[in-house]
């Protein structure tokens, strides 16, 4: 059987990328990975303006292309449907797939104010106020699903909801996000899940290519 | 059988609202239309920002409430799996889920420099220069879709694809964006879809309530 590759920018600064991986991971999927280096202009001018990536994730397996993680999640679902990447109840499938394209299509301003970087702590982090609201929001859905669904994962048990918001997870913790409530233990659960681990232990050792990302907002 | 409602806002201006509303049109959905009015200061904010809608388009049908474009569609497709929301061919799908999922988290620059106004006709448009990659990467999406599968619509038949490309179609024609080839082809049968129409038609009469919206770029 051809092996599955998965084409991957930076694990340190680059949530699309993880939130691909995650995915790859949930289906039960083995495949390769495939990192794009800097020196590739195209990928070095994105990773520099912050942008979601148009190419990066991409995964190939077998005579399939797919990108973009939406589509990457839902050809997995297709392709793995034992592996529930969404919700069986027909009705939570929804609210799972409204949530997803909330954070795909949205929240720019926590997006650029806050990128993801794993390496970094900011513990008295200033918070743009054109982020707060995005902030809210991803409370205001988090606290939701904790409370319909039960937790520990937003409908119960791990979804694409869940690789979705793992990156803000990590944003929440690297620039000191005060949550309480049932958004503090998913932003906590999601943190401590096995599945993660391994990727953020890769992006803490990940050689700082771009000195120009290492910057503080 | 309860009737849908279709919540949207704008029909001159809401590149969202449309996309929501034509793949209901194309599902073959019966359903009522809810437009928000810009009195609701969120709504009116967000118009203004020219963001794309966190809450608009939103679709209940029975039990169901499902928001943003893409959920609305894979909602629609797993409803209604004979109207051919996406491709039969396994391949050409992901290929269809891939390039929705490029316009749904991309095209920013596009989509600032370049609003969806279906009044408007602005024939020497000067483009801001961060948004000619991106009217270049719609080309080359759009002249590869028309290459492979022969047109007239982006997979053949009717899909979601072509519900999430067509205000970049209004758009083009609003701006006098210069096309050629197959994109050119592919451009004009997106105007001239009869689907489109009593939405344009709609548009065009929509009284003007935010003065602010009514500038040129």
């Amino acid at each position: 059987m051809p092996r599955a590759t998965l084409t991957i920018s930076s694990k340190n600064y680059s949530s699309w990328s993880l939130r691909g991986w995650l995915l790859c991971r949930m289906a039960g999927l083995e495949f390769d990975e495939e990192i794009v280096t800097v020196d590739d202009p195209t990928v070095r001018a994105e990773l520099l303006l912050l942008s979601p990536s148009v190419l990066v994730p991409r995964l190939t397996h077998n005579e399939v292309s797919v990108w973009d993680t939406l589509a990457i999640g839902a050809y997995l679902n297709e392709k793995f449907p034992k592996a529930g990447l969404l919700p069986k109840d027909m009705v939570a499938r929804q609210h799972c797939r409204s949530i997803c394209g909330e954070i795909h299509s949205g929240f720019h301003n926590l997006r650029s104010a806050l990128p993801m970087n794993l390496k970094a702590r900011h513990d008295r982090f200033k918070i743009f106020a054109g982020a707060r609201p995005d902030i809210e929001r991803v409370k205001a859905i988090w606290t939701e699903c904790m409370e319909r669904y039960g937790g520990p994962f937003l409908f119960g048990e791990p979804t694409i909801a869940d690789a979705m918001y793992a990156p803000v997870c990590t944003r929440f913790q690297t620039y000191a996000v005060a949550l309480d409530g049932p958004a503090a233990a998913y932003n906590e659960h999601i943190l401590s899940w096995s599945l993660l681990q391994p990727w953020i232990a890769a992006a803490v050792e990940e050689p700082e290519e771009i000195e120009e990302l290492d910057v503080e907002f």
